[in-house]
């Protein structure tokens, strides 16, 4: 099963697509779409939907993991990438792909194992379960490549449930 | 020059059509586009940009002019507006429509002359200028065509200052 990972922003959204068979993971790839300040933000949003949309139409995943947003306070941020995170859905929706939607605490929970891991953790995991040399850089990507193994998890963990 | 207004929102988008000549406005179209909270918000997403999609293909707009999203404390609300709003962006975009954008604030002086005017007062001043026997129902329609005519009128000023 290929999985594909997104990790919502607008100025710097992180993908990562692998593969998933037998409790083994592939890295097939990983990057970030970025946009710069100095666009306007609607040209903002279509470029990352446009972007999305090829590499999601390159990579032909059966389904697609994407981080849900937590944000403590600041209100104007949360509109923004709100919006980003709109259009990355939509472009999922649109190839008809499965999404799956993972709040942070089940991200760390589905790569580390508890909800407390810190970044650094994570990060450690996914370079141990992916088979790399180095953390993957930059960290958006590295996210991205953690939702996506946090969803091949779960489904792990449905089967089990399902053997019962 | 035809204007299509935008109330963004999730669970009720306001739309409003009007064609502006002269100084004279008329009522095209206007009406809301609805999605259920039984709906899973990927789904209602893509509602909302289908059906606006549709609606734009349908009226032709020569530019669009969509509110700002102005939340004091929401943080949740505010990324599920937002999202909305960045597909509804995106529909706009994806048409080669130019989009506008413009503060709730800019609205009133839009529409009623200040910025402090109260929501009734708004409502009266669209029902007049657009020559409607009642105030749009519902307020979404309302604020939609609200928005439209200050695009009108901020456009008049922009002419008013060539002028000088």
């Amino acid at each position: 099963m290929r999985i594909f990972g997104i990790d919502p922003g607008i100025a710097i959204v992180g993908y990562g697509v692998i593969d998933y068979k037998g409790n083994n993971f592939k890295v097939v790839d990983y990057g970030v779409i970025t946009t710069p300040a100095s666009m306007s933000p609607q040209q903002r949003l279509k470029k990352v939907y446009d972007e999305l949309t090829n590499i999601l139409i390159e990579y032909k995943p059966d389904a697609v993991a994407i981080e849900e947003l937590f944000f403590n306070k600041n209100v104007k941020t949360a509109i923004q990438v709100g919006q980003a995170r709109g259009v990355e859905i939509l472009a999922v929706m649109n190839q008809n792909i499965d999404l799956f939607e993972y709040t942070p605490l089940q991200v760390k929970q589905g790569v580390v194992g508890y909800g407390r891991a810190k970044k650094k953790q994570v990060q450690e995991m996914v370079k141990l379960l992916l088979n790399l040399k180095e953390i993957p850089k930059p960290d958006d990507a590295a996210d991205a490549l953690a939702v996506a193994i946090s969803h091949a998890h779960s489904g792990q963990f449905d089967k089990l449930f399902e053997m019962k």
